[in-house]
């Protein structure tokens, strides 16, 4: 069982490119934090309009039933539009207002690495670089919202070549079979995608291979930008390399 | 203030080549770790008597002082001796029959990054090879003690050099005033080394640099061996990236 | 369809340091490369005695079994033991040896990858360096078989760990049905560990995790110790990258 | 002698950000691969009009010549202009455009290592990118042309600097007489550039070295973008390990 | 004692994106080369303006302190302004521009690290990308000055998060007293940056590090762009190993 | 023309596992050293006994004919003979007497890569571990000799495998005519080697592509074990990056 937090905890924020990639990458870990009390909220940057499959309406609606399956709020803000994401300041200063008025503690971005749909990769850098514009007091086109520090940055990975291979991940355990129903359903809520190509059965195989790693029933790897800090190794008490 | 620990914790378990080299290397985790109340058990290979400076007596002496200001039982094994250990399959079995019988849950040894002194990287691959065969049930040498599996390897580096290029390291918090007072008189007790070197002040200013990236006053590194497992973010709150 | 070689074929090589290492690593390979009508021939360098299942015997009742199911011979020599090897010289120009009698074109090995159980990478070690000191020709030990160069070195990984991340994999498309099949039968005759641990279910995983990757079935990832040398990129006409 | 292909092969699509890139990183492989039957195709990106040497009228001459000595059709397209390039949606879709025109199995371009002219490794950037975007149906701007998926992403490099240290190369072997010969007159034909500097020795002592390594005449590295994905090992049969 | 240049000095030229970039990365290396003979010039790209503390105006008289303080000349550009700065390519024709009036030996930048501000590693990248235009002699907009290649360019790190981890660094001697004086005078200079952090502990902190790990007092570490090329190994007879 | 020393310049050290190894990974390097009047010191670790080619009297007389066209002396010592090289640490200490006799200033030896060679990397390890060990004024068995610490070691790859990818080379010009020549009658003069494949050939090349690289004629690339030192900038004023 999970603990009941005995604080207020800030807020998750994670970012999409596309309808379904935060729930694709990091779904299970959603789930995982609303259910120990945590508000979490979507922030999606395109309709998915030039994905083979879906209308921008379809995919609309789709997020939205996804994200209440995992106890998320959602938003969709305009960028350049789907497949035209450029990484541009007035962008990444866009994010940073969303971070000053949304305040979370945790955030969670698409990873950096360039050889995946390359939106992803830009949003990761513009999301990075927000959570830096959010903390600096003299920017002027956020003057009417005070600075903001996030707790930390983790990267998802929408797919396993997306994974970075120079940061030592951490493995989220999403094993409670509610956890993985949650996600399960929210992952089969974006029907235009699924109906195409075997998207959840990718999800599912890599949580498991993850989960198989640990020694439990199904993990989700996240990428943290900058190193942990802990109050003491008491924070720290599993691993993974059980075979 | 650290939590009281509900249950019994697992003892760190920490290994050096030499008389020093846990202290300098990670001494305020050690202290930071007891006060918290976790028992630690150091379990030093050599009596340093290649170096220039310390006879093996005194540096015995020492080393037992240090360990005391830091709330550690300390144990001296013999291997091939100061400057000439070898990685043997021997001196692992031998090491893996120590996880056995101490059972902790916390681990931590030498980095393996080869170019420091020779015996720290085959000390941290000779424990790193003993936490798994401290695992194998057929082990014939170790057949009357149970198998053994921790949960957690860390790596410390001794100097500079010797942190690992790739592994993100987790910084554990050692800022509290009677913890930089207790690594720093855990250092000084290796009266025989501090005399020739400025070995403090080097640890000093690592564990500052670092406290300053964090934003606090002192952090000592650590380096995972294996991706660390978490319940939930909950765990996880701070990062380093102040500046 | 797989072409029918119209010369006949240099045999593959496969070398494991646990008598199921091979199959859960590369099972699905061999079964591939003897369908299509290449000779295969497995030397196991223990019995996996320190393993907690399975009695010597019964081990290598089990790798027969096994390899005949893969249409492989196999032989057992003895080197240090399990979880007992070290890097010798002594043990290179054994196998080097055998390479000379056994004058294979295609070499498997074990990884190189050092966390994962310390057998694996030594033996990998080991089997690198004998490929070289097969082709010296002076080589006291060896002076009565003539000199052999294999074609290509492979590494297989038998974890996610034992990937190494250092080499661009060729993926290796195993997902005919029968190939599925054979390899699935050879892991399962691995009864002793299969019944403890879910490795079929991690091998599936992992390879059905590459086939969604390539667009097709199941696919092996294996890491070239050498670059490719191509007559043409006729050669070379599919790449995985489907999501 | 290589065999004649049994059915159409999809044609051979190289980008160059220069008049001279393609022939002198590659130029070897496109005569090879025409001479074994394949259709080759070069489009050009800038003129060449902010070098040292050679007018943009001159340069276009060249680039003819030159493709026509290898067998290849060249077209020139406008980006931003030589020293310019700017890595833009707007062009990754016009060269997705191109490739759902010509729709080739294999793909070269230049190297993504930044430490380069500027306009090679943001060339390649453009061109990766665009091999994606050429599969999402959706895309407007692309409509008309039906989505294509290439068989293999290839990168070269015009300069030692430029080869990657992250990808393991493979070594296209092009020791024939002819296909030396006629990759050393198509960099002959770029009259302008190679009167100033010893661009053709670089390049042939390049290759010389990796045919050495491989134990052949001559031999150019290409670097795959994504893993290779092979029906079975028959197919790879030479390695690059001979000194 | 410094030996005094026989010969003119090329000029050397550091580039910060803010006002106090060059000071505290690598000031002691300004003073140590003025100190030597050479002349120093740096070019600011902002004025801060979206610090959380100090104006424009105050920031622009703190600069020029801090440079008359090393004994450097200082020009200020306008580029897009602080923390809206992109890679364009105006940006690096403008740069390359001011390489060929002052026609540096030794050029100094923000390093390419990408997780710090994000206006250090874009102004490193169009830094790196002008020392190659600068080069190139048919570039329309510089046609009147002519071309220049600078002999090394030398990345910089403002925090040790911005240290490259795949370049090794060469370590400068900044030991001499009045060095050190003059270094923190400078950074002391920037009195509305200091105030609010600790930024002079942080970067003395760092290059007594760097000094211990030479055996010397203090260092600073740069890290070269390209391959140092050395007449021979007279010119190279300190290393930094003394732990 | 290269500067007279002042004073008396430490010797340099170099290192071989075979007969042949230091003409052929860095003769050029020793011509230049010698010439510019530094003493050159060989000590070679076997006779070269298992090679294809030569019998050892053959190799010791061209291994000391070499020599001498290199300016340099050279001693045999005996550790595991060819081939069979183990990293002992009786051999770490046997180098470092070595070291403690000699007195170099500058050490080279084989590089680390695994790759090669095994004798090459495994001598570089033994002696990078004993530029260490001969540091150390405890070691019993060095009792009589006092400890040395050498400026800096260099680690020179005899083929194009054995370049480490992850430290940053410093190239030494060899470009004048007398150095090249010495170096080409050094390597011809392993008769034995010369005569069954084209070493020298390899070697030129190498040499030339690192030249054309620098704008000059021939040079060799050396890898530094620790960062350098300077005391400014003055020192280090040319770079690679021509093309």
């Amino acid at each position: 069982m999970k603990p009941t937090p005995k604080f207020k905890l800030a807020p998750l924020l994670a970012f999409g490119a596309h309808p379904d990639d935060i729930e694709f990458g990091c779904g299970g870990v959603i789930a995982n934090e609303t259910r120990a009390g945590r508000a979490a909220h979507f922030v999606i940057c395109s309709r998915g309009e030039a994905g083979t499959h879906g209308t921008p309406k379809q995919r609309t609606m789709e997020a939205k039933k996804s994200a209440a399956l995992l106890g998320a709020t959602v938003e969709f803000i305009e960028l350049d539009g789907d497949a035209h994401l450029e990484v541009r300041v007035a962008h990444v200063i866009k994010l940073a207002g969303i971070l000053r008025r949304i305040r979370p503690g945790i955030v969670l971005a698409p990873s950096l690495v360039e050889n995946q749909h390359p939106d992803h990769a830009k949003l990761g850098r513009i999301v990075r670089d927000a959570t830096r514009l959010a903390r600096y007091g003299g920017l002027k086109e956020l003057r009417k919202s005070p600075p903001h520090a996030v707790d930390q940055l983790f990267y998802y990975a929408v797919t396993p070549e997306a994974e970075p291979r120079d940061i030592t991940p951490v493995l989220i355990d999403v094993s409670a079979p509610e956890i993985v129903a949650a996600w399960t359903a929210a992952m089969a809520a974006h029907a235009s995608q699924v109906r195409a190509r075997n998207y959840i059965e990718l999800q599912l195989a890599r949580a498991r291979l993850n989960g198989l790693r640990a020694g439990i029933g199904h993990a989700i790897a996240l990428f943290p930008n900058d190193p942990l800090v802990l109050d003491s190794l008491l924070q720290m008490s599993r691993s993974a390399r059980r075979f």
